[in-house]
């Protein structure tokens, strides 16, 4: 898909394209779409990036409680969106032993306690262990480091969600 | 449901019930949820507005997109929201001749078309005759004004779902 089709798009259209770019909130891509005509896919990228900056801190968090837990119940049961089954599939949650999901059942139980989303992070470049390793990470973190460090995570996910979409190499990971 | 079981969920339990409240933008209860606890339903009331008010104006123009059209092709094909669904039957707008459907389609396409936005309204408080009038009064009004008496629509359609979901007479209306 080239940038002269994109801008070319109704806001249906953008939406039914670009709408999971950021997990469950198609809101995002209905409100980029106010910037078209975009200049490239960077363009493109930081326009979703501005949005989620520009949101309140209880509009970035309402992000972050938009995604699923990392091999949590919705993987189990199917109910993902097809992107996240995508990349928690890829990042091999699907096939973790009984103790390895009852384990990060447990860290993620104990980081939404703490913080009040679940833990995000772009899986698909990730394997178990190191999501493991990096959830244990964060979550001693001091909670307004922790917000930043998970927003840019949404964002890595939007951009490689972008390129899939678009048919180019993710910009700045 | 009482104060005390709203304030008491976390907030996945939170969006599950209060989701929809904002048409298909679930990150906006998502968000609210930080502002726990609530003094009284019309607290909770004002959380949303506010929410709503405290967005960018593409932000505003993305709530807007996330709303399907009055008598359109959703409601045809039946892929409304829950909401939607029994708001748009209760409008009377489920049983219209083709001729009163055609003319609805071609007024929602003339509005988009003109403010980049679909038209909404509370429309369980409408029939298909003042339904149409309206559309063809608004799509007539300067694009500032027609922002913001649509905005004042979502939140009318917020009160009063979250008076259904929570048992309460809407205020404010």
């Amino acid at each position: 898909m080239d940038m002269e089709q994109v801008n070319a798009m109704d806001f249906g259209d953008f939406v039914d394209v670009f709408g999971n770019v950021i997990e469950r909130c198609p809101l995002v891509a209905a409100a980029v779409w106010s910037q078209r005509p975009f200049a490239d896919p960077g363009d493109l990228e930081a326009r979703f990036c501005a949005f989620l900056d520009a949101l309140p801190q209880e509009g970035q968090e309402g992000i972050l409680r938009c995604h699923p837990d990392l091999a949590g119940r919705e993987l189990q049961r199917g109910t993902l969106t097809a992107e996240s089954q995508r990349e928690q599939r890829a990042a091999g949650l699907q096939g973790l032993a009984a103790a390895e999901r009852d384990h990060l059942a447990m860290l993620n139980a104990q980081y939404r306690a703490r913080f009040g989303f679940p833990f995000v992070l772009a899986a698909r470049l990730r394997d178990p262990a190191s999501v493991a390793r990096e959830l244990e990470r964060r979550l001693h973190c001091p909670p307004a480091q922790e917000l930043r460090t998970a927003l840019g995570e949404v964002k890595t996910i939007g951009r490689l969600r972008l390129a899939d979409l678009l048919g180019t190499e993710p910009a700045r990971l």
